[in-house]
C-alpha cells in the first residue's frame, strides 16, 4: 500500500486552512458548518442553552480551571493517568504540551494543525463539531510527589498536607485498575465524543511519559437548566448542593485560599468515586421505602413531611410518637453539613452506565446473571478533603441506608492547581518553585 | 424503616395525575415541565430539531417496527436476552407486556403508572423528561425458535430460513457472552437516559421468562442533520448508505416482502457486530495511509481521486502506471456493491466507548497496558443477511485493509418482525399462526 498525500490540508475544526508557500488561506470546504448547526439547534435568535451544542466556548484561561464551578456539561470522560516518566523535565514538557492542546479544542480546534505528511496529529473525529462547552480539569495526585517512597521528580516535599491519602471507609470495595493515579484530567462537554476526543489528543502527547490507568465516562441527562436533574434512582440530586453561582460560598467551600500552598491557591480538591448502584433491587423497593432511604420525596424532590424541592431539612421534625420524620439512616440527614460539623461540598457528579457484568446477588431472590455495571461518578470539589468528602463520608459510610444500593469500586483524590495565565502551563507555579 | 406512603401520585411524565374517588385531577405540580424545555432548545417558532430533546414522538405503531429507517437519534441502547421461560405463553404474555410498555414509553409515558405502595411500576429516572424520539426495535434470535435442539415454544417449523447461523469471519475474536441471544432489544433516543430506562423497564418486565445476556450502548456526535457523522477513526461513516427517505430503496433492500414468512413482511434482519478499534494505532498512522485504507479522503469523504464527498466511487480509475486509485484491499471497494454482487444493506451504527482493558500490543512499540475498548456497534438492516451483510462481508473480513484496526468481539443476527398495529403485540401474527 502506497502512501497517498491526502488533502495536504491544515485543518482548524471550523474551517480548513491549506497552506501554500507560506500563505495561509480559508478554505471553503464545508466544515464551518458548526456555527450554523449551533444555530440550528437553538433556533434563530434564541439564546444558546447551556447543553446545546453550539459554539459555546467555555474559557480555559482564568483564575480557577474551567469545570468546577462550570454548569455541568451532558458529558463526561474522567481519566486517571500513571506517570511513567523518570525525569522531571518530561512532566513539565508534558504539562507545556498539554496546556496548548488544552487551550485550542476549549476553543473548538483540533489538538494541533493537521498534516498529511505526519502521523495524524489530531485523530479528526470532531472535525465538523463546535466546542461544545469543552473543559479539562486536571489534577495532581498524591503519586506526581512521591510514589512507593520515590522521590521521582524532586517534588515530594511540595506534597500539600490536605492531599492525603483516602481512607477506606466501610464497605468501599476498590478495585486497583479503577482506584488511584498520578494525574487526573475531568473532561466535561455537551457531546460525547468531543469529551472523548480530548482525552484521547491528551493521551496521545503523554506517549512515553504518563499512561492510562483507568477512566470512567458519565452523562446527565437534560432536565432543563432551572431543574435539578434525576439521578439513575430517580430521584432529584444536587438540591442540598451550594450554588455554583454565589462566589462567596464557592471562596468557602470549593476554592483553597491563602493556606496554600501559592500553586493550589484558586484551586481545589477532587474526589472522585465510581459508585454502583444496584438498580434491580432499588427498582423492586416500595416508593415509600425509596424515599424513607433518601429522605425526600421522590416525585418532588421535597424533604420528607414538606412539599417543595427547595424547603429546608428539618432535622428536628418528629411524627406524633417522637419519631424523626427524616430517619436517623436517611441520606440526606446523613450528608447534612447540620450532621458533619457544618463541612459542605459542591458535588458535580454524573450517571455512568458501562453495560452489565456477571453478579452475583446477596439477597433474594439470590439470582446470578448479568447485573447492570451503572450507577454514579460521584464527583466532588472542596477546599480540603480533611474537612470536606472525608469528614462527610466517614458517617455516611457506616450508616446510610442508602449503603445497601450502593458499592464504590474506584476513584481517587487529585489536587486541581489554581487556573492558568495565557503564557503558563498548567501548574507552573508548582514546577518553579520546586 | 417504616414505610411511608410517598405522595400518593399516579404520575405519567408530562404531568402527574392523582386519583381521588375515581376522579383523575391534573396537578400543577411542575412536571408538565418537559414541552416547555423543548421549546426552550429549539428556539421560539423554530422547527424542532431531529437531535433535539423535545417532545418530539416516533410513532410506535405502524406497518414498520420504528427505529430502523428513522433517522438515527443520539444514543443507542443495544439489548440481547436469553429466555429462560419453560412455556411459550410466558413468551406471549412478555410480547403483550413489552408492546404495551413500548407504547407509552415511545410517548414519554412511564412503563407503568407510578404506586407508591406497590414496588416502584418504572424507575422514575426520567420524570420530567420528554419522549426524546424514543424508538424500540424488537428482534427475534435462533433461540426463540429453537435451541441446543431443543423446540421449548413449539416454534421450531416457524423459523425463518433466512435466520441462519452466522458464519465465523475470519478474524472474529468472538465472546461468548457478548454474543448471541434470543431475542433483541434495540433502544434508541435523543437522551442516553431515556435509552437504558427503557430497557431496564422492559428487562423488568421480562423477570423469570428472559434475562439480559448483553448489552451496548453507543452514540453519534451531532454533526448536524445535513452532514454524514464522523466515526472515532476521523472519516465519515455512511456516505455510501443507501437513503431510508427513498421507500422504493427500503423495500428493495431493507424490508421483507412476498418471500415472508407472513408474520416477517414488512420486518427487516438485523446484524449487529462489537467492533473494536486499535484507536491507539490508527492515531499513529499517516492521514494518507489511512486514507488508502478507507479509499477515501479524510477531511472531504470523496472518494481517492474525487474532490466531493458523494462523488461516484470509480473502481475502474488507475494512476499513469496503471495501479488503482482506489485500493484493491480498501474498505470502500470491498464494500461496494459492484464487488459484491449487487448487495446492499442499510447501516445505522453507533460508536461505543467503554472505557479502557488491559490490552498487550501485537504491533510495535509492543506496548502492555490500558488501551480503549472503543469502537463501533455496526448495525445493519437487509432483507435477507444471506444475500445481504454475510455476503458483502465475507470478503471484507479476509482482504480489507481495516482489519489490520478492528476486531469484532461480538453480536448477533436477529429477526425483527413487521410492525404493530393498535391491538396487536409484537410478533403476534407468529405465535397466532405457531
Amino acid at each position: 500500500m502506497t502512501g497517498g498525500d491526502g488533502e495536504g490540508l491544515r485543518a482548524t475544526r471550523r474551517g480548513f486552512l491549506t497552506t501554500t508557500a507560506g500563505l495561509v488561506v480559508a478554505v471553503g470546504s464545508g466544515f464551518g458548518r458548526s456555527a450554523a448547526a449551533g444555530m440550528a439547534l437553538s433556533g434563530k435568535g434564541a439564546p444558546e442553552s447551556a447543553r446545546s451544542n453550539g459554539t459555546q466556548i467555555e474559557p480555559f484561561w482564568g483564575k480557577h480551571q474551567s469545570g468546577i464551578v462550570t454548569p455541568a456539561q451532558a458529558h463526561t470522560y474522567f481519566t486517571s493517568f500513571d506517570l511513567v516518566a523518570t525525569k522531571r523535565d518530561q512532566v513539565v514538557e508534558l504539562f507545556r504540551q498539554w496546556t496548548s492542546a488544552a487551550a485550542r479544542m476549549s476553543e473548538g480546534q483540533p489538538a494541533a494543525a493537521m498534516d498529511a505528511d505526519a502521523p495524524a496529529p489530531d485523530s479528526g473525529d470532531v472535525l465538523g463539531l463546535a466546542a461544545s462547552r469543552l473543559t479539562l480539569t486536571y489534577g495532581f495526585g498524591a503519586g506526581l510527589f512521591v510514589k512507593d517512597a520515590n522521590d521521582r521528580y524532586g517534588l515530594a516535599a511540595y506534597r500539600p498536607e490536605a492531599l492525603v491519602d483516602l481512607p477506606k471507609f466501610v464497605g468501599d470495595q476498590l478495585v486497583e485498575t479503577r482506584t488511584g493515579g498520578d494525574l487526573s484530567i475531568q473532561a466535561c462537554a455537551n457531546d460525547a465524543q468531543v469529551a472523548f476526543h480530548a482525552v484521547r489528543e491528551l493521551a496521545r502527547l503523554a506517549y512515553g511519559v504518563a499512561q492510562i490507568r483507568w477512566v470512567q465516562a458519565g452523562f446527565r441527562a437534560d432536565f432543563g437548566a432551572k431543574e435539578t436533574p434525576r439521578n439513575l434512582m430517580g430521584f432529584k440530586d444536587g438540591t442540598g448542593n451550594p450554588s455554583a453561582n454565589d462566589p462567596k460560598a464557592m471562596d468557602q467551600v470549593v476554592w483553597v485560599g491563602d493556606e496554600g500552598p501559592d500553586w493550589m491557591r484558586g484551586g481545589s480538591y477532587v474526589v472522585a468515586r465510581r459508585s454502583r448502584i444496584a438498580l434491580e433491587h432499588w427498582d423492586r423497593m416500595k416508593v415509600g421505602f425509596q424515599e424513607q432511604t433518601f429522605g425526600r420525596h421522590k416525585l418532588s424532590g421535597a424533604p420528607l413531611g414538606k412539599k417543595n424541592e427547595f424547603d429546608p431539612v428539618d432535622l428536628e421534625a418528629a411524627d406524633q410518637d417522637g419519631n424523626p420524620i427524616i430517619p436517623e439512616n436517611s441520606h440526606v440527614r446523613l450528608a447534612s453539613a447540620a450532621s458533619n460539623g457544618g463541612a459542605k461540598i459542591l458535588r458535580r457528579s454524573y450517571s455512568y452506565n458501562d453495560g452489565v457484568s456477571f453478579t452475583a446477588e446477596r439477597w433474594p431472590p439470590w439470582r446470578q446473571g448479568m447485573e447492570y455495571d451503572a450507577g454514579l461518578l460521584f464527583v466532588c470539589y472542596q477546599r480540603d478533603p480533611r474537612t470536606g468528602f472525608i469528614q462527610i463520608f466517614d458517617k455516611m459510610s457506616k450508616f446510610d441506608a442508602m449503603n445497601q444500593f450502593v458499592t464504590n469500586t474506584g476513584g481517587g483524590l487529585f489536587a486541581c492547581p489554581g487556573g492558568v495565565a495565557k503564557g503558563e502551563f498548567i501548574g507552573q507555579r508548582l514546577f518553579d518553585s520546586a
